[in-house]
């Protein structure tokens, strides 16, 4: 971090404000946070406490903690930031009507980054006058453990900007060169989810099986391997050039054969009693600490690796 | 293991093949092996070796290691066998002849499992006699390191031997209601695949960045998480119930607006160049060891979880 100002705003402070705080926070910047519902406070100085507990057990981390305190209005959080960490509900309205009031309070070279993760930046930009220096910066939950975050920026020095301080942060920053809804990861997750709907609605196979065929089969292999990088070793000594020429024509009919369901009253009350067959009781703050507890070993387990 | 026979005949000693006898004689069976191209025994021998380490680096094992041997043929390979695993070439007639040579050779009891990724319990099964004790228990490459293997079974019998077999290997076996082409894991993975085409072919990003943003966030959290569980950990204190109510019709939208790219030579060009770029001039055989070493050091974070 530079001597220079190394004030970040947070704005909105639910789990993914609090998260990205405990974050900041823990890389040695100072946070100044806004939300509409300040009676929260204590629930939320809890939260980040507790996510920052779970950054610094396995990352080595500058020896200054930053400073975390509320300002009253947003205009005042953003007055003396470098960043904002926009993390408001997703509504266009809601979102732009926040941005017209900062603008003007932020510096000139400020930048302004949207957590959004189902608009875009062409939906949220216009509200701005300085929209060069506004991007969307979508993070992947929980922001504080998994290393992905999402860029779009239409400036490329802005572009270069978040890659380094993303990646500053611990964060695996991923540049999209052109904005969409769901940017990359949520279209690949519903990609996937879709067919894991289609499986149960054609009684192939149960929630419970198909859960546990991608945690045990292609969720664990892609923890380590991209899906293009998995094909190119699938493809023998011929790599991905091999596969396309041998089994491209197949992949082709199998994407024709995968299914479309739709989301039926039926339907959806299978997949409720499949989930909670495999929640098995535990409720979603314990299945939650379940999975962070897997994650943050898998994260020790990533980071000891070549990259 | 049983003091009674523990022979296990592999059909077929390539990849996947050597990968099995290296997971079979891990933990303790005998393997009697056959292949139509005895003149790769060294590699053979090599392969196994050098797998049933990567095994025993993370497992604790029956202190012995079972023998292996070849079979000047499929009759003699299976004569003496309580299980067979086959791994011929995904071709119909070249598995179902295989069937009929060895269906008279082996045991009443014996039961017959295809590795078979492609093909289908029903285009099998026809050729033996005993169809009963037939199986597909498909493995997720690479087997000795990936737990899943997907089994049908019509017979509930023989589908409860194949799990307690599979599961007593370390695996984690998961049962199909139907068998289908692509069983569970290939059809999630080509599912994803498409899209993760598609947005190549939009582009939207770059192969580096889709393979990037996989690795770094929905395919780090499906390896700890499934599906069907993420959406009831994304669904807040409501869950699943709460996420399909007020986000199914997004989802449905989400899914109508993701692509059905087409692998034309443009395309395919385009996928090839963007994979050798990621794999930035290393061999096919240093990329898997690479995969194997990171998958390794996950499966051993994985293991001192509490599942």
């Amino acid at each position: 971090m530079t001597a220079r100002n190394s004030t970040v705003a947070v704005l909105g402070c639910g789990l993914i404000g609090q998260s990205w705080s405990a974050l900041f926070t823990a890389y040695g910047y100072d946070v100044v946070a806004w939300d509409p519902k300040p009676q929260s406070l204590s629930a939320i100085l809890d939260g980040i406490a507790r996510y920052r507990e779970q950054i610094c057990v396995r990352v080595e981390l500058p020896p200054a903690v930053g400073s975390f305190r509320f300002a009253e209005t947003p205009e005042a959080a953003v007055s003396g930031a470098f960043w904002v960490q926009e993390n408001a509900p997703e509504v266009v309205s809601v979102k732009t009507k926040l941005y017209s009031r900062i603008e003007d309070a932020s510096g000139l070279d400020t930048i302004i980054a949207s957590s959004t993760s189902s608009l875009t930046w062409s939906q949220l930009s216009p509200a701005l006058s300085r929209s060069a220096r506004f991007i969307t910066a979508h993070p992947f939950n929980p922001p504080h453990l998994m290393p992905l975050v999402e860029i779009f920026a239409a400036d490329a020095e802005v572009r270069e900007s978040a890659v380094s301080f993303y990646a500053g942060l611990g964060r695996k920053p991923v540049v999209l060169s052109r904005d969409v809804v769901g940017h990359i990861a949520n279209r690949l997750a519903s990609a996937l989810w879709r067919e894991a709907v289609n499986i149960v609605a054609e009684n192939i196979a149960d929630v419970a099986a198909v859960d546990a065929a991608l945690v045990h089969g292609p969720g664990l292999r892609w923890s380590v391997v991209g899906a293009h990088m998995a094909y190119h070793l699938g493809g023998g000594r011929g790599g991905i050039e091999h596969y396309l020429r041998h089994l491209g024509p197949s992949q082709e009919d199998r994407w024709a054969a995968l299914g479309t369901p739709r989301l039926t009253a039926d339907l959806c009350a299978r997949l409720v009693e499949g989930v909670l067959a495999v929640a098995n009781g535990r409720s979603i703050a314990e299945l939650e600490a379940d999975r962070d507890s897997r994650l943050l070993k898998v994260l020790a387990a990533r980071q000891t690796s070549s990259r």
